[in-house]
């Protein structure tokens, strides 16, 4: 499989997925500033959004789609809980909130075109982003994370997306000082040996300080 | 189980899905007016939005995660693909572009405060949903419905969530006369029972010509 990526956008969420499962996997770096727009990228996905997972059997697109994916591929890693109606739609839940709310409101920092074309209204819409972006920070805190994990006990794909949203907020405006849960939250998954690995191979992409 | 509905939004895909499946289930009207800002409905669901389904073992929300719970509780109804992980993924990619992209890009007409407090910006929002719809709506219409259903031959939850966001889209200020693969689909599932019953349900919580 090839996994299209960027450093530091939720293609993140996916490549963790990927090295907790153990499935081999080409990482391909998709340049955000060019090629995503290119002829090239829109034959992959013509939504032009990241990530896009290259299968035998076709592109994959869209973050929660992707994680019930590799979940699905590798059962015995237990990433998603399949053989539990309920706490399956809780993780997808918590997943969906994340694509369309959290994500959502990131995006209104960096991508406002999409919603309006005058150039002050996407000024406003970036002004509400660490406010809409706290309040979210607030509600996952006090109510979508049982500890120490998303779903509980249990580590799960959830909390590679939650820990890849968690590092947008900082940039959004969130203090996380005021979110403890989610700071250790984050520190927990930090050290995972399958979070440092795409997390290495995201720094490996990022220009150092000798390009 | 109970879902929390109201007329006119996204909860019809739910409804949808839970007579489908045939699974018994109490509608309760919410009214979005006041009520789902009341003190009772947060008990319900703290994020404050539609639909959420209350079941014996707690409150799910979530489109994508509902269709998800629906099919899994009675997988005879064959609602989703929980047996094949590409094609379940692909499914999950549709449920996950209409929530995440399309219904967002459509509550930038009425909910435009959660991405802005300037008027004037919320009325630039207001003016680009009709550009932002129709270019989804040329995406799905191009890209995403195999035909005749979203996933080819067999009927799936993804079929009653599209019916339902392109109910939306006369109002947003789509040309459906440009798309006729998605106003053909949608003639075919205003045909199905369960779909009936659903509309119905809906028709008698709206104020009638006698009210």
């Amino acid at each position: 499989m090839r996994l299209h990526y960027a450093p530091n956008t939720c293609s993140l969420a996916t490549m963790i997925a990927l090295e907790e499962a153990g499935l081999p996997y080409e990482p391909v770096l998709v340049d955000l500033a060019g090629a995503q727009h290119s002829a090239a990228y829109p034959a992959i996905n013509p939504r032009g959004r990241l990530p896009a997972l290259v299968t035998s059997q076709g592109v994959l697109t869209e973050t929660p789609a992707l994680l019930g994916y590799v979940a699905q591929c590798r059962p015995e890693a237990r990433l998603l809980p399949f053989d539990d109606p309920f706490r399956l739609a809780r993780a997808q839940e918590f997943n969906s909130f994340l694509c369309s709310t959290v994500h959502v409101a990131h995006a209104h920092r960096m991508r406002g075109h999409r919603w309006a074309d005058d150039p002050d209204a996407i000024a406003a819409m970036q002004r509400k982003v660490p406010d809409a972006m706290t309040a979210h920070a607030r509600m996952i805190e006090e109510h979508m994370l049982e500890g120490p994990w998303v779903l509980g006990e249990e580590y799960s794909a959830c909390d590679g997306y939650l820990f890849t949203l968690v590092r947008f907020m900082p940039a959004d405006g969130v203090d996380l000082r005021a979110f403890p849960r989610l700071t250790g939250h984050a520190d927990r998954v930090a050290q995972r040996p399958a979070v440092r690995r795409a997390l290495g191979t995201e720094a490996a992409a990022l220009p150092g300080p000798l390009a």
